[in-house]
């Protein structure tokens, strides 16, 4: 008799956007007149840049001629977009990665959730708190998480590692030893960037345990502050201990298109492995590249046009996240984020709930954020708003934000 | 410490193309003057049909503007696909299939190679003998394998199934109890298509065991002979025991542009579970759907001029097919498939090795093959041809191995 995964069974309630969604659906079924305003799922709005645009057409072209046709691409990428991404994300921030390090694919998100495949059963997971779902609910599904505390609205072999306003929200290194450490700067949910000074504490305390650092930098294009590093691998020493993933979702509006990219330095080995090796195996096994025609308009953010379109994309959203950052602290809210990154983590107010202020916002603004307590127990008491929509909408949401507080 | 998965320490050699294509590029070096004609790896060589084409571009246009712009799609696909699939591959030979049994990914490979996640790992796995690598490598890296026996060329926890010219190429079925079993229709790589009696003897059987039958149908429009079933949902019963892949590689030429879709019935529970809740949690949690230019594209072949266009590619693979089986037919070898599918699978001469036959045709005809030992011990004295090729080169190389028998 074939037999299920057991730890589905375990994952609890609905993954939290679909809860958001049904909350929001059933508010405008009962209010069809109610122009909701969503900062909640962070998803763009803004078109891909004429450079993007026109190296798609022709990519189309080509696939339309037998003389230019191009069939399976390799597992890891085309050399052009990985060239690219050497060149100008890394060696130009004085950051020295081989092509070979480059694994191109379908998604920062699929990568997340794929890379536990390269790792042992028994690994002790750590994550932020709050923290983006998929790190903690990928390791469930592959028995990493062990049992699921409803009280504690925890996975009991998970270490969690409350990430707030009280500690600067850079987690306090762990007593516990744990192998595998989930980082994203700047963060998803909380807006904040770690420093070089942190993440040079996180890099050693890796290393010193032979952990590996699993470092998300979807949204490193949104840093504008000085000094605040880029990659982790301008860390010294994190080529020995850190995986990087990297996104062209929010950098370059490709969240319907699916491309991203994961850096594995040929030094991190583990157990006599190479885990660069590793991945590329399970990548040739599980996995058949990523479209030809998306890697090309990946590739067109590389060119100065491209990488000029696409910085003005990113200064427009974060014009959006300093709107809402001046807005909510005018009306007397505690706000953290949105100066290098694309959101905005606020408080609520007089210890509410954040379900609660997520309700109150939804009936009386008419605006959808997300509660900071669907991003882990250590998220209640905020909710996180997205830049990511348009001028106008974002400045008359935080009006209505602003009239019913 | 982190630990890596220990199953990869396992895996024999290279990924079979990989070691192919290192055997070509070594003869190329050492002899620059040859014009190797490849039929080798399957991947096809006609460009995207016009259809597919138009739809691409609208798609990019699409994107290009706000007011058309698409973010995130869904994780199962959009439903213009969905529905265009039920449509045409379902209810067309008169089987009913819901939209929300259509999980649509970025291939089959993928999903083949992600499906075990959901199920546990004590499963008991059944692959026909030879067979398409990625099922047993996928399992074998996710520990379900056991271990690799060198001497057999089988890993010790999966049971082989000889599949050979002996029984008709339709595996007997197994006397030990097996719980997952993989088959594939038209099969690749023996390139011969299951009946509908001997695919209800595999349904009857999974039902009676509640085992599950991953059901490969990704060469489907290769077709020829009436009476066949082109999927296993033909088959009375086949919704409680058989999840089907489905790709868009080899039907319209997507390789590059990576598409198919996974079908999970309602019916098919385990354990109080239903495996379509099961496998849309997994797509949600470490997926994050296809693209929205490829799935526009994907559609665009279920319009009446993209079907007949996309026939025409068909047809002419077909024709390649018939080429190379009456060539190789008239020096007297003997062959198998190609008139269901792209696939032949011919019988080295002699008793030959299969790496013997394939060095030969690779050094005296400079033709490149695969050899069938690459597939599974059962493949052993077997090489493996595709029709994918141009048709000249196609007619070349049969004259070519013809010369050198």
């Amino acid at each position: 008799m074939a037999r299920v995964n057991e730890n589905f069974e375990k994952l609890p309630g609905s993954y939290l956007f679909a809860e958001i969604a049904r909350r929001t659906e059933a508010y405008q079924q009962a209010n069809p007149d109610a122009a909701l305003i969503k900062l909640g799922i962070g998803d763009v709005t803004q078109p891909l840049v004429p450079a993007v645009v026109a190296a798609m057409h022709e990519a189309v072209d080509e696939q339309a001629n037998a003389a230019t046709f191009k069939g399976y691409g390799p597992y890891e990428g085309y050399d052009f977009l990985r060239e690219a991404i050497v060149e100008h994300d890394f060696k130009a921030r004085g950051v020295d990665i081989a092509i070979d390090e480059v694994f191109v694919s379908d998604g920062a998100k699929s990568d997340c959730g794929n890379i536990g495949d390269i790792f042992a059963r028994d690994n002790r997971v750590a994550v932020c708190d709050p923290v983006y779902p998929v790190y903690v609910d990928s390791n469930a599904i592959e028995g990493r998480a062990g049992e699921y505390d409803v009280d504690a609205e925890a996975w009991m072999n998970i270490t969690y590692m409350p990430t707030t306003a009280e500690n600067d929200f850079c987690p306090a290194l762990p007593d516990a030893p744990v192998d595998l450490i989930y980082l994203c700067s700047p963060n998803n949910p909380t807006g904040t960037a770690l420093t070089r000074e942190q993440l040079t504490r996180w890099v050693d305390y890796a290393n010193d345990r032979d952990a590996i650092i699993l470092f998300d930098a979807a949204y490193e294009r949104f840093i504008t502050e000085e000094g605040l590093p880029h990659t982790i691998y301008e860390i010294p020493g994190a080529k020995t201990c850190a995986i990087e993933f990297r996104s062209f979702s929010k950098t370059a509006g490709f969240t319907g298109m699916r491309c991203g990219y994961t850096v594995i330095p040929h030094e991190l080995v583990r157990q006599g492995q190479s885990l660069n090796a590793l991945w590329m195996r399970r990548q040739s096994t599980k996995f058949n590249g990523a479209s030809y025609i998306i890697q090309k308009g990946a590739a067109a953010i590389y060119t100065p046009e491209g990488a000029a379109q696409v910085q003005a994309v990113i200064d427009f959203y974060q014009r959006n996240a300093r709107v809402i950052k001046e807005g909510l602290e005018s009306a007397g809210l505690t706000v953290y984020g949105a100066v290098n990154s694309p959101y905005v983590w606020c408080k609520t107010p007089d210890g509410m709930g954040s379900w609660d202020f997520f309700n109150k916002l939804l009936e009386e603004a008419n605006v959808i954020t997300t509660p900071g307590a669907g991003f882990g127990p250590a998220g209640e008491g905020y909710i996180r708003l997205t830049a990511f929509g348009e001028a106008d909408a974002t400045r008359e949401a935080v009006e209505r934000i602003k009239r019913v507080l």
